[in-house]
């Protein structure tokens, strides 16, 4: 039984140019970009398994995948393979790292929990470096609120007002939280957001009401009151993909609160 | 003699698409844009006075710049302003801030210090999304030694090895560093480089230098002796310039070791 081996690749990109991870109708996913570089390197044209499905324009920089090729074709060394799949692979897109997992890892199964980080320029004028990489708010926000009302997301919660599509995986939408903070001086803040599994659009719809709150148009003790509504439209606004970043996956004991991702499990 | 009124401007450009901050022979500065911006809003067509001169591929999110209207085309308040010539300007170009300071203010003469930081990506692969913004560097840089080599530029000394062009400004090679500093942890490095002025492509002659100690090609103790030798070839090689960004200008009290910058820096 031992005739294959997997390889475990941490993958970043920008998400501009992309349907999201995986292949669309329309477009382009990074998946298919990645699958594509595989099968110049290994003629068995491997399958890639991933740990989340980015949403169309949302970027990665800690995306984790693993495949698996016959042993007769693994000859590769991880390191060599880095190399050898980015001289494949578009600009925009870049396997930062390799490795030989144990041979029963499974990308999407075993990850215990993932890191989304956001940008938001808070500031009249876009910013002209972080463009296509932050959400641009006009209006001066008031972090104070914000931050109170981002505890509130921590814990263990049904996140049905959060996620962004109410046809999808009705059955399971209670996930947990471990941390929703916001870094950050100047005009230039950072929303971290750490859990242990995400619903479709969930951070997103996360960080759209934060701005909201930050905005005085919500307050941060009707957080509670919106998550125990369980009804999208209680919640604010989706903040725009191109803020987002899919920063890291935990597997193992690293996530607190582990649990095993849910299968079902979209992302952002 | 109050006829005229001035602004002062902090203007923020992703210099990829620009020939530097001065109109060049063939390309387009930044200079050019923000005065053909301008232009719509004043009829009399001001002229700017840059803290800087920024070199082809040098961003910026600090440059600061003055210019004045006679009073009867002053009717626009700084924050109005800010949001007119953003109208005008193309989206990697972006005013950041307006006032109206002391009617003796002078951007370049007043300046008392200038802040430069350069983006290190220290990686095997290129950074998907910071690919355009940092300088990639694959062979793993020992940090300990650039950041005793880094200890070595700063004070006043003689910085004529570490300018790019050795025809230019023979007289004057003497300048004041008051940080040299190297923050970040993982394959992400900022080296922050602060100082009273600077010579043509001299921050990026030092972070070119450092990062060749990282390298272990020079000895961070042989940084003094390649100050001493007075000769550009004694130095290590200029770092591109897409990693460097002028972060922020000083004036008045704010930067140590305070004095007027020369007249004739150009700055990168």
């Amino acid at each position: 039984m031992m005739d294959s081996v997997k390889y475990r690749l941490t993958v970043g990109y920008d998400g501009a140019g992309y349907q999201g991870w995986q292949m669309q109708v329309v477009g382009t996913g990074v998946q298919e970009i990645l699958e594509k570089a595989l099968a110049k390197l290994f003629s068995c044209g491997p399958r890639v398994h991933s740990s989340s499905r980015t949403d169309t324009g949302v970027h990665a920089v800690g995306m984790v995948v693993h495949f698996e090729v016959p042993k007769t074709e693994a000859r590769m060394t991880p390191t060599k393979l880095v190399l050898a799949v980015n001289a494949h692979l578009p600009e925009d897109v870049r396997v930062l790292a390799a490795s030989h997992p144990p041979q029963n890892f499974h990308a999407r199964f075993d990850a215990s929990g993932k890191e989304y980080r956001y940008l938001l320029w808070n500031h009249a004028a876009h910013h002209p470096l972080l463009r296509k990489q932050s959400w641009h708010v006009k209006k001066p926000l008031d972090l104070a609120a914000m931050r109170a009302a981002a505890k509130h997301f921590v814990g263990t919660h049904d996140f049905r007002s959060f996620r962004a599509n109410p046809d999808y995986d009705t059955a399971h939408t209670v996930r947990t939280l471990t941390a929703v903070t916001i870094r950050g001086t100047g005009p230039l803040h950072t929303v971290v957001i750490r859990g242990t599994a995400f619903l479709y659009k969930m951070c997103r719809g996360i960080v759209g009401t934060l701005v909201q709150v930050g905005e005085g148009r919500i307050q941060p003790a009707d957080i509670r009151e919106i998550l125990e509504g369980r009804d999208r439209r209680l919640a604010g606004m989706t903040a725009p993909a191109h803020g987002l970043v899919l920063w890291k996956v935990f597997y193992g004991k690293k996530a607190k609160g582990t649990q095993s991702a849910d299968p079902n499990e979209t992302g952002e």
